[in-house]
């Protein structure tokens, strides 16, 4: 398992990264959306590609060897910019905003657009999956162990509401649960265990 | 819900327009890694923004009004390209490839990069959910009912394999089965009741 990443950075470093980022991502989320939704003819789509790699080559001149890693702070400040729920630096990420609530709960609103699209109009059963287990599994700061959703009705495309949990906690297990919901009500539950992880030097 | 759009086209009008967004979404995708794992400067970053968003001006020159839908062309062919996880025009798709393994059997191979990180060098656990929720409602051709993963232990990022099986069917009820592994063996099971559609005209 790679290691966690510690940067000696002051907190005014990590705002001016995420200045820098935060727009970049943005753009490539618009990118993302006009290329599932774009009628232009194949000229119009040669020249929109020769576009996009010309950007990809930019930012490669130099670049991380792997993935992006969750990096922290010398004061413990997590930067998880790559997270596909969450990451200001990943464009498959809404990106969810999780708000704390206390310690043992957490809450977020995401819209939810085209990308997310499984039936017409509606979210992929998986997407749901996706934040639910993130927002869990940051409720209880844990990893999953066991995840059941249990799918209400239909999730339409637009704007969402999250919430998760901890309900119950033994040593290192923690009982969470959640809901998805739109402006009717709940969509999709879930209840799962998240394990924390071990400690260095603890069995 | 919005209704399933069917497009009078030929078998070779889908190959042509496979061949013309295929690559385009290849190059989206190659971006959104770049843009994860990028540490050029500022300045750079701002011409590469510049670049997206020309390319994203000449992509909506003209597009659909809201997201993709699943479009059928007249003989029943179906596709999904702005899915999440199998969209040949989505590039938050890996896209997942899923081949038929007899009438209640599937499975796909998929490479995941930095795009799909949670913890560090390991697959976000709620991408694995997306991708087993995709597989199991593709095996029992029905939508989510309930959906119960156990994360044996954690996936690292690259190749994955994936298999689905429905093993019981009642009315318009699946149960399917399924699994997510790594080169080691399974690392995440998956359970799920999924329910087919209610036909028009029937209750």
């Amino acid at each position: 398992m790679r290691q966690f990443v510690f940067e000696d950075i002051t907190s005014e470093e990590v705002a001016r990264r995420t200045g820098v980022y935060t727009p970049l991502t943005d753009s490539v989320r618009g990118l993302v959306d006009a290329t599932i939704r774009t009628e232009v003819d194949p000229d119009s789509i040669g020249a929109a590609r020769e576009l996009i790699d010309r950007a990809s080559a930019l930012l490669r001149a130099q670049q991380s060897d792997g993935p992006h890693g969750v990096r922290y702070t010398a004061d413990g400040t997590g930067m998880p910019w790559g997270n596909p729920a969450i990451g200001i630096r990943n464009a498959i990420a809404p990106p969810m905003v999780v708000t704390r609530d206390g310690d043992r709960r957490r809450v977020a609103d995401v819209v939810l657009g085209a990308a997310y699209e499984g039936p017409p109009g509606l979210v992929h059963g998986g997407i749901c999956a996706l934040l639910l287990d993130h927002i869990l599994g940051e409720a209880a700061s844990a990893m999953t162990g066991t995840l059941t959703l249990r799918y209400v009705r239909a999730t339409p495309l637009g704007a969402v509401h999250l919430e998760a949990e901890v309900v119950a906690s033994e040593g290192r297990k923690r009982t969470v649960r959640g809901s998805l919901s739109d402006a009717e009500g709940i969509t999709v539950t879930a209840e799962g265990i998240f394990i924390e992880p071990q400690k260095k030097g603890t069995r």
